[in-house]
């Protein structure tokens, strides 16, 4: 962890490029692979996810052990811990409620003369969740993802991840998958499930919208059937930046920076404060914090790769330099976080106060946890309500209504040589004259 | 034209599929090429930009041509129908109002104990909008990207567009966008202008968010910068769906088929209905007014290869074709229009009754005419504001709220094996004990 100073005349631009540089944007040796598995799939359906799953998982599935069995659903309740079933079922209640509170809802306006425009909003029919597999599970990303679903009203929600060597789904997900009120989940991962979700196959259905996150394979099949279908955006390396004064307690943040830090080797951990009393202790606490934590390798080399401190010479300039770095993560520990949070610009999720730190948002506070990362709040919002709906634009006018403009429109269609879209306005008044 | 009989049992899959194909999802040959004009930008900048205008548009621009200067802007003015000049400024209030409609706003809610949650919408720092070059003119289409633009509260707004064969941009393309306020205009193409966008380079500064409508070369650039920006929906060949019962008028159906079909050999113009009498009646109605217009040629093309009349039994089985198909442009026209669009799922814009026709929205209505194509109203809106916002959570607990959660996140944490996330919440609650 390294102590930069910063001031007004710093460039900021090559710290932006290391961070940015953890994901490269495209990866020519995978996308040939990834694309023959699309072909592939595309073209031989079921058959193809049999070969691939056997391939890719040492699984072999028969065609009707596809889709995960109600009998494995129930079986996979024994093998849950039920004082952790209560919290999951907790944090679901939290979780709905705010996601809730973003639902949108159609609108119209109308004149007089009988002008009606407005916006209609309807759910896509099908969502598809992908979920990885491998040795971590992790029940609150099953929780972030399914419920804007089900909240936004999609009628259809199915779910695929990766069997284990046992050709089992592990049973965490199973169960929190049915708490959310899913039915149909596959058992199938990598490329070859988004394949399976964008085109369709014998057993799984094709979706609308794909959400959910994944390995470099299941990154660059989402960008390829982009447009064909819709997708979440695409998931980077993880990254906080806390912004922190002379008020805040070291030990808080450095615990923060540690959090974020036990992700992966290419996760950031970024302190920006005013006060060098501050930086100085953080670098103490966490020398001191990370010998009781059980990920030290990975907290180290994430640290030394990606971890900052910067010392700022105001809460101002801080400010600026998180909004060039557009954090997944921002936590403000200042004397009046809020005053701060109204400068900011570009942040994920934004938390306040010496109580609020970065974990309460993963699990528990209510809003996802699925947020844009390596630098994309700058354009990309959280996964939410919002991902599950669109819009169409409604238009009504009256025969007096159009009259009034009808020499317009011909005109305007004119200028763009588009004679038919003038006739389509000049048949309606052709009797007038 | 032809008249095909539909009925409960019939398949459309066949129908859906030929207008799916019109745009292929990938082209093998481009991609490569369009990739190489994207990693020479990122690394020769202006100097690639000059490049490749020389080579695809056969001007030779300085460094200092780039941009458009503020001279080619007042000259412009004297080169365009003044009359034309008001109805895009009438046009440009009606779409401003429409869009400021669509603003959303940050909103929080909160709980006694000391619970903040909220969303906060904040603008995207710049955006780049794309505006294509050639023979045809589109103001209609600069006022329809860059207003949303605008109202969202984008800081900055820049326009690219290739120059013509004398170096210059057209004049209608530059008045309309400084109508819009717009004065960073680049005469800059093809998939160079949006890699330019995408990474910056000397002159043209690097977007968030890139929008506009453009040829293959455009649509694959955008698709390949998603991610490191944002862009819109990729656009594909438009089409448009009437919705007619036998109250409906046969010639304002067979124009307003006639006013989609003249924008290219792709488009694609299908009228649903119940009534013999009407469907009939269209053909004779196409044949009548053909002869009357201008791009005859392009018309009986794309009538040809996808024109479709479907004889449905009732109009709600016409509604279910209808959202298969899911068209860009949906009319309405039967006894009760707005009853029937409670049953839409799929469409970009809904125009309801016989006054409403589709070039009514195209220039003057006020809604966006940059609008899902090819079957993608399933999944994507039309363009709005809300492709220039993104949202950031606000979460902020105080010390008692976070104390009654701590043990559920600690556990939730050590379920997930995250030590340092249950951490960040222990070191907070140390002292109590």
């Amino acid at each position: 962890m390294q102590i930069v100073k910063i001031d007004k005349n710093s460039d900021i631009s090559n710290l932006v490029d290391t961070l940015l540089q953890r994901t490269p944007n495209y990866y020519d040796d995978y996308i040939k692979q990834v694309q023959n598995i699309i072909n592939d799939v595309k073209e031989r359906k079921d058959e193809a996810l049999i070969d691939f799953t056997q391939r890719f998982d040492q699984v072999k599935l028969s065609k009707n052990e596809i889709k995960v069995t109600e009998e494995e659903i129930k079986e996979a309740y024994d093998k849950v811990d039920s004082d952790l079933l209560d919290i999951v079922r907790k944090a679901k209640v939290k979780i709905e409620t705010y996601h809730m509170k973003q639902k949108q809802y159609s609108w119209f306006d109308s004149e007089e003369k009988g002008i009606l425009l407005g916006q209609k909003i309807s759910a896509v029919s099908w969502a598809g969740v992908y979920v990885p597999g491998g040795k971590a599970v992790y029940p609150s990303s099953v929780l972030m993802n399914v419920i804007p679903a089900v909240v936004a009203g999609v009628e259809n929600i199915v779910m695929t991840t990766p069997p284990g060597k046992d050709g089992k789904v592990n049973p965490l997900t199973l169960v929190v998958a049915n708490e959310c009120g899913l039915k149909d989940i596959y058992k199938v991962g990598g490329a070859q499930a988004i394949a399976a979700l964008a085109y369709g196959t014998e057993t799984i259905p094709k979706v609308d919208k794909i959400v959910g996150p994944g390995n470099i394979y299941v990154a660059l099949a989402k960008k390829a059937v982009y447009g064909h279908v819709n997708i979440d955006s695409i998931a980077g390396p993880s990254e906080i930046l806390i912004l922190a004064d002379e008020t805040a307690n070291p030990r808080y943040i450095a615990a923060d920076l540690l959090s974020q830090a036990e992700h992966d080797e290419l996760a950031s951990s970024i302190l920006v404060t005013d006060s060098e009393e501050v930086a100085n202790k953080v670098v103490e606490e966490i020398n001191a914090l990370k010998n009781e934590l059980s990920r030290k390798e990975i907290l180290e080399k994430s640290l030394a790769n990606y971890g900052y401190i910067l010392l700022v010479d105001s809460i101002d300039e801080g400010v600026k330099v998180s909004n060039e770095i557009a954090p997944e993560h921002l936590e403000i520990i200042t004397k009046e976080p809020f005053m701060v949070m109204t400068k900011i610009k570009n942040a994920g999720a934004i938390f306040l106060g010496e109580y609020s730190p970065e974990p309460l948002g993963d699990y528990m506070a209510g809003p996802n946890h699925v947020l844009p990362t390596n630098g994309t709040a700058k354009f990309f919002s959280p996964l939410g309500v919002d991902d599950f709906i669109k819009k169409s634009s409604i238009i009504s006018y009256s025969r007096e209504a159009l009259y009034e403009l009808h020499e317009d429109i011909i005109k305007f269609a004119d200028s763009e040589q588009l004679t038919a879209h003038a006739k389509s306005i000049k048949v309606r008044f052709e009797d007038d004259k």
